[in-house]
């Protein structure tokens, strides 16, 4: 409970406009870009938009004497419901924290406040000659706070990794307000325990982080895009796993099947050969032009012995950017084939890709579900989606049972319930069969440890006893 | 206080001949290689050996109840008193645990047990074309639960990494005799919190590690290594920024002083310039010899315009060896110059290698005291080595002073206490200048979460009130 008190000190500190509470700001941060339908709606009772460190930190610190809960919130693009403040209490929004501290050149190393935006320090560093790869498909909008909140990844992990393969330190306020640094610049570290890759993914459950540091790459000097139509999803699959396995490690590997290519070309003019069923996006890139065209053909001609179609390769960065358009016109494009989409974020180890998108297709043909595959089938992520009417209430009951299936199927696979989304509330019911009951018992002690009164995202990554969602 | 009654019963779980308790037993596992000079010595009161992850937690679970110190350990090669118990109670020796559980060509990960030595698991994934590329010293005796234990780095972490980026998953005993999973083979993996990299590093103080799995690459098809004579220690320090700049990554870029090179000529044939003050051996590794030879001619010519006085460029795998031969020798070669040596494993960013290195030489100066130095330039991680007599007492309190300093400059430039030896008994003194009290109080409520008793490996990392060492 927030009286008008704790909110007029809230305000001395952060100033008077950025304390909203009025109904339309609390409805405004009430969801993410999972759209999970929640009943009632997780209203916050406090909206605070800090601009510094040391205001996160006094505002724990009123949190905590009061017992207040309180979620962390970037841009709100997570897919998992992990800045939806469950509880109530305060949304700690940190979009004013945009400041870039320090490109650091000589150590390729940027220093950023929670709140700047992934594409821009994307942005900032390319004018350098300097990379940072990953690329959530909301990194236009994202925050590197939210990334590393979940996590995030995005199409260039299977040559470059995740958002915690790049961060080498933190800023983190602790739930009590307390502020500490973890981590740093140089490269090899072993001081006490990794505090930083903790924090990392933990979906501001053990703390708010602040300020980040981040490792950067020379940017590749030279890149090639292609598409690849083929007649059958299983061809694609294994031309993806045949190029990993000659030493080809694409920039990128993008999977979509024939229902996504339907979709796309019901929202933008796109041609594809009638008997496609799958196509691949894949862009290889590295530091000489003639080693980029060797590997070009050597995915050529693995495609040619899996059934290929047709081969487009971009002759230009506007060509490119006009083939990965198509990709990146696939989410809104599925999403709109039908009233209701379940979609998942499944990860197996990458050799299994062909095997789990074959299972999903039998499960699909089992409760006649209308699926929709694709995903970043070179490091094994899959965003297999049930395109469905959950107002029926049969299909609504079909549709948990084949969620249900599929995440069993991922994990005898050896794979995981989360790729790059993160756990939030729609996959915690999951989370002791991926993790076990000890393993479960493990993540809890070490929150009791770091957030004792339980204030910090409550309700997220396990399920609480008694309270089902998802 | 272990009874004869426990003793038997773990001898029923391991079998008699493998928990040992004579007089010579504990004494031959009461050290490391830090070769800790502890009065009275840290002697165990059993040594246990098991074969299984299940004897490990049947141990556990009757140390947990009886409230018994167990300090895990694999070759003892560790630098900083990781796997000395402190105090007392159970030595757990992993070393029988060896089996390599699976070779993953498909996804390139190997599965093994704690006690498989590291350099077992290199050559059997090089039989395969596959690389695991960290390389501590000891790495052909050292254990890969050790090095998981210590976050062991080595010369190949200015490309490659340290052990922590190539650890997928684990299995981990926990202080309670619980097991459990963490991680595994999908490449994106965001399901709860990242214990896998919470234990790697964690110096067996958070639960024991039976099993890994750890990722490989293709094993690098092309390598050259080079080694570099300068007239000066800033020439070789600036080549080595240069080359980095430049964009030329190399393999291994190790940095000698003058006074090493003194040492190892007294070792065995090794012919230098007279005027030689610093010398470097350097590696490029890749997929196509066209471009190892244009980055060997980058080097070359970084070189010339920082006053190099002879390249030696090794013409064979044969001539690699014998130029790596120089580097291997160069510990124990060091060690002979004096009745003691105090060596340190700072780390810096990557840029401040050359700083480091000026006020080290300074502090040596100030004190008079007789100084070594060499590391891992290219990475930023530096072993300064004070050779003396620490039975004169002066020396002793001056010694003292000069690691103080060497520590308080190394974090003024942003780096950290331990690049690759763990902090252990040896630095935890300096802990708190690090981390922050803030820092190592999250340490203590991580420690406590997951063992509550503080029978793990107690008194490691950070100093106990009243306790002090190092």
């Amino acid at each position: 409970m927030i009286t008008p008190e704790i909110v007029q000190e809230i305000r001395q500190i952060v100033g008077q406009d950025y304390a909203l509470d009025s109904a339309l700001d609390l409805f405004g941060y009430s969801y993410d870009s999972s759209f999970l339908a929640l009943f009632p709606p997780s209203l916050p009772e406090l909206v605070v938009r800090p601009r510094t460190t040391e205001e996160v930190a006094q505002v724990m610190k009123i949190a905590y004497a009061n017992s207040i809960p309180v979620t962390a919130r970037g841009a709100a693009s997570g897919r998992t419901g992990g800045s939806v403040p469950l509880r109530g209490g305060i949304v700690m929004c940190l979009e004013r924290m945009t400041s870039v501290i320090e490109l650091d050149e000589k150590n390729m190393m940027i220093t950023v406040e929670a709140g700047v935006r992934t594409g821009d320090i994307y942005n900032l560093c390319a004018q350098k000659g300097l990379f940072y790869p990953p690329d959530p498909a909301s990194f236009k909008i994202s925050t590197i706070g939210g990334n590393i909140a979940e996590d995030a990844g995005g199409m260039r992990a299977v040559k470059y990794g995740v958002t915690h393969n790049f961060v080498m330190g933190l800023e983190v306020v602790l739930a009590d307000g307390r502020v500490i640094k973890t981590g740093g610049k140089s490269i090899k570290n072993v001081t006490g325990y990794n505090l930083t890759q903790l924090f990392v993914g933990s979906e501001g459950t053990l703390g708010i982080v602040t300020k980040a540091v981040l490792r950067l790459l020379p940017m590749p000097k030279h890149r090639t895009t292609l598409l690849l139509m083929f007649e059958s999803l299983d061809g694609a699959c294994s031309t993806i796993h045949q190029m990993l396995q000659a030493g080809v490690v694409p920039a990128a590997a993008e999977l979509m099947d024939g229902k996504c290519l339907v979709a796309i070309a019901r929202n933008r003019p796109f041609e594809y050969p009638a008997a496609a069923q799958a196509c691949i996006i894949t862009e290889v890139d590295g530091a000489e032009q003639a080693d980029i065209l060797k590997q070009a053909e050597v995915i050529e001609k693995i495609a040619a012995d899996n059934g290929v179609l047709e081969v487009r390769t971009a002759k230009s960065a506007q060509e490119a950017d006009e083939l990965w358009g198509v990709r990146r016109a696939l989410s809104p494009a599925v999403g709109a084939l039908a009233p209701d989409r379940v979609s998942e974020d499944i990860s197996v180890p990458r050799n299994e890709f062909p095997e789990i998108v074959r299972r999903i297709s039998a499960i699909a043909g089992k409760y006649k579900l209308n699926f929709a595959v694709y995903g970043h089938a070179g490091d094994g992520n899959l965003h297999p989606s049930i395109l469905c009417d959950l107002s029926d209430p049969r299909q609504a009951e079909v549709v948990h049972k084949a969620v249900d299936e599929i995440f069993a199927e991922t994990l005898k696979l050896g794979g995981t319930l989360s790729g790059e989304h993160g756990i939030g509330i729609t996959k915690q019911n999951y989370l002791k069969n991926a993790l076990g009951e000890d393993g479960v018992a493990v993540l809890k002690a070490i929150k009791m440890a770091l957030d004792p009164k339980g204030i910090l995202n409550p309700g997220k990554v396990w399920a609480e006893e008694g309270k089902i969602h998802g």
